[in-house]
């Protein structure tokens, strides 16, 4: 393609509102033009990035014998009425009522659709186990979308379904997923994407894996050990917390502590560790309004996700009303005379000597023993992991927590859409059987905007050649002069000949405008046509790394352009891991 | 890919609501599965079907220069209501609000969001002319689904918009255009698609042409003229009536006809001609519920998209009242007292001696000779040419009307879009001006059902080897017999080495369902592997359509089978005209 012709604007000012990288060259670089909050239209450049990723997962789900199909944006209710999601989802999922009154969706994920296609196939276990996969515009109604691409109302993604007939045979064919998901992120130039435990959320199941993008600018915390190579996000990561060095039983005295609201005021007052206190975080659950009081330790917060987990009920922050009978501020566990339900988290265990809230405006209660004082509590994990805390797998204090961007995910979703939505298979023995489903998922804008957040400098993206817009850039530095100008569309039309993918600049504009413009849509190989090096036979070959910059013979121009080309391919399949 | 593992379920009997071909093989061949009124799943077969033919599109639309976008399914309502279209388009565009409350709208067609795309790019005449294209996803809120993948509420589009700077460059490059649809219908192995004048709708603009697949179980009428080639849709068509040969001018009589409320009842009790009697039919103006009444030759019917295209306003039939002044069955344009609007059709004109109603009941007048009765009128095109009828163009009564399903449309819009949505550019000399627009349309999954329509047999449909899901259908007609096997197997794993996309029947079936399968999936070459052949050396090779039926020897079948599916392209591809 001749850059003179390709539609959309580039421009040198960083957006007010681009909080990450791969945001502001998206909009900077012509990629993606912002049509609604969180819904882009794509120009051709980003078009041609996503094409290539969507080929790259197009052939790695070959690899897994997945087949694709395609399940429509738009779904009747009914279907998600049949697995209970129409209810139980929040707002992010879009509902409304067709002409005819009819109530649908817009599809944020397909496993009802799914189970819907292959319900009438997967009648008998001779057909199992199967799988199948889409790529697709899905909705999500996000309450706050942000960072361009990263998270967004409208995404295309590949979803992918897998229907077995064992766990056994579900675990072995997530495996293959999980190697096809190594080897995606590995082709599309992004070989530290790591994967990690994770909480299984809206989409239910047991087992699921995060792919994630280790980056400061990410959204997501990431619980990694180095010592044993554990990894998880943050709602899957167990707290595990060491009370042995506490200090010995005491007597349960109630203290007068004046204006001490805070569990840090507290302690500062009484002169005592926070790690020997007890504080207490109120919610409320969203369909009763029912007090949930959750006390832990002074120095832990709660994870709300692992909290809702728990309850299997969704819940929001408690706004602690005159007759509720709760004391906030001063909330503590003995003598709690509120109607509320009461959790006591894990970081409290073993802890004998505790400074707590004394329900009764401006007193709290030293030396509380929960076992003495109170009796047998269960002891439940809602709490978050803390950076230098300990693994729970290896139990050194190593974790350590970084940020990340999620790039995929894998589930083992078990019965759950199988068994609501009423699809069985005759077994061997002639038995009614429930099928076991695993799903798994690749945002691909997001891909795209991960890929550019990782790869990129202070100009621009620097695409890895699986993925890039074009392959190489031809630039002819001066229009104007015939022999230049000769030489580059010669070069435009050989690379062309040869089956590479190349962008020309053919414009006569400055040499300035001309790198920017290059540096901006960050083709990883470039053509520099110059008539001073031209009048001594040779052109400049780089890439856009900077890596490689040579000057070449004029009549090697070609042949050393396409070694180059195989060679940053070869760069990134020697990466890649082999199929299982 | 083997049978054995292709997702889906293929069947004998033809669904009850199926009352057109390609929809009954859609679904007796596991092509697609209904998910609700007007929205499908697709299966592997068909998915195959359209990559295939999105591949053509797409390289149809790089054949004139247009370039790959991607606009979101979801749009701001507040785009829409730039153009109007928020507000003038009926309940087919879906309304609906996102968790904030904003008016939003699922795309039906993208002119609005063609035009925020490329409004930056497009603010000076030297980026002029350019054309962008997607294929993607759009949902229309159709009243009434019907025929499969012929007329559904979601589907997936190639929609293209090109922008230019005068109405020469638009209508050059619509010609273009025009030879590129021709090609992918070609491409597609539907050579008889014609292209026939149509009006413009909803969309709006001046020329319009729709390409039309003449099939008798099309929905849409087209009107043929065998003698000078002219071709149009109903809407487009002008109705031309021959009067020349209708009796003299007589007096003017008002006659009792007891009972007669319709034209032909009257016509028969006086005796007179139908085609010199006038009759009335009643419409109201939506907005308004202004009566309008058309007047018009006894035996024409009025055409509404040319009575509202004339009226610029969308209207119903009209519900006589009491107080409306209108007499029900006795209307005629002489002594008309009621309050409406009327409008009199070019069928009338000439005619001296009319016999119409009297705005009495019971009773007609007979002799009004509208010129002198009424005075000087205006005559106006809104009925409905008829077959036999006069053509527009060569003026010979050879009109012969045809069914046809539409498989495409391409429209010159002008500046309706431009200047509602403030799109300029500046021009050469400095000057501010609009820049006009063309768009051009292909639905996916309707030229997959057309070519199904086109193309089948009693069994199935028969894919041009352009389209079809399989080059190469292989059948081992014994998995028990070892040498059948092997000779089955190897020629499955030798065609994909030549890069031919091969499916493989594995099964253990009965040579009947493996037949009946193989005429479902409609895949063009077929290689059979029986026991009985083989023992002599030999293996069975053939055509869907069964114009090749030959034994070859088993070591020439990989040779025989390229050159028979080369053969098959070749015949497709040599029908194809130039790029102009």
């Amino acid at each position: 393609m001749k850059l003179s012709k390709l539609v959309g604007v580039r421009f040198k000012e960083k957006p007010a509102d681009c909080v990450i990288d791969s945001h502001t060259f998206s909009l900077r670089g012509g990629y993606v033009k912002r049509v609604s909050n969180g819904i882009f239209s794509l120009y051709n450049p980003m078009k041609r990035v996503t094409q290539n990723i969507e080929k790259i997962l197009r052939e790695e789900m070959d690899g897994v014998d997945c087949q694709e199909v395609m399940f429509p944006v738009v779904l009747p209710g009914s279907l998600w009425e049949e697995s209970g999601r129409y209810q139980s989802v929040g707002e992010e999922l879009l509902r409304f009522k067709d002409r005819n009154d009819t109530p649908m969706v817009l599809g944020m994920t397909h496993e009802e659709a799914a189970v819907h296609l292959a319900r009438d196939y997967g009648k008998t276990y001779a057909n199992y186990p199967f799988s199948i996969f889409q790529i697709q515009t899905k909705y999500r109604d996000e309450a706050r979308p942000r960072a361009g691409l990263i998270r967004v109302r409208e995404f295309t993604m590949k979803d992918a379904y897998s229907f077995h007939t064992s766990q056994e045979d579900l675990e072995q064919y997530y495996d293959r997923m999980a190697n096809a998901y190594d080897r995606i992120f590995e082709r599309a130039g992004l070989p530290d994407v790591i994967s990690v435990k994770s909480d299984s959320g809206m989409i239910g199941g047991s087992v699921s894996h995060e792919y994630m993008l280790l980056a400061d600018a990410g959204e997501d915390s990431i619980v990694l050990c180095d010592e044993c190579g554990y990894s998880a996000n943050m709602e899957a990561a167990d707290t595990t917390v060491d009370n042995s060095g506490c200090s010995a039983a005491a007597e349960l005295q109630k203290v007068h502590t004046p204006g001490c609201k805070t569990i840090e005021d507290v302690c500062k007052f009484l002169k005592s560790r926070v790690e020997e206190s007890c504080k207490a975080v109120i919610y409320q659950v969203n369909a009763t309004d029912e007090y949930i009081v959750v006390f832990l330790r002074g120095d832990y917060e709660v994870n709300e996700t692992k909290l809702t987990n728990y309850l299997h009920e969704a819940v929001h922050p408690g706004e602690v009303t005159q007759d509720s009978g709760l004391v906030a501020g001063f909330c503590g566990p003995y003598d709690q005379k509120a109607k509320c339900r009461i959790i006591y988290d894990k970081s409290l265990e073993g802890i004998e000597n505790l400074c707590c809230g004394a329900n009764e405006v401006d007193y709290h209660y030293t030396g509380l023993n929960i076992k003495r004082d109170i009796g047998d509590v269960e002891y439940v994990d809602v709490s978050k992991i803390q950076d230098g805390g300990i693994c729970p797998c290896c139990g050194k204090k190593t974790i350590r927590i970084s940020r990340g961007i999620e790039a995929g995910n894998i589930f083992q979703l078990g019965t759950k859409y199988t068994e609501s939505m009423g699809m069985t298979y005759i077994d061997e023995e002639g038995n009614t059987k429930t099928p076991i489903m695993g799903c798994y998922g690749i945002g691909v804008g997001r891909l795209a905007a991960c890929i550019m957040e990782a790869c990129h400098d202070e100009k621009g993206p620097i695409w890895p050649i699986t993925v890039a817009p074009w392959q190489v850039h031809v630039c002819c530095m001066r229009q104007d002069n015939a022999e230049c100008k000769a030489a580059a569309d010669e070069i435009y039309a050989e690379l062309q000949k040869l089956g590479i993918d190349v962008i020309y600049d053919d414009r006569d504009v400055r040499a300035g405008v001309m790198f920017a413009d290059a540096d901006l849509l960050g083709v990883p190989v470039r053509v520099t046509v110059g008539p001073k090096a031209l009048a001594e036979g040779q052109i400049e070959l780089s890439t856009r790394d900077k890596s490689v910059q040579l000057k070449v013979n004029k009549e090697d121009i070609i042949t050393e352009t396409k070694k180059l080309v195989d060679d940053l391919y070869a760069q990134i399949n020697s990466k890649v891991k082999d199929r299982i």
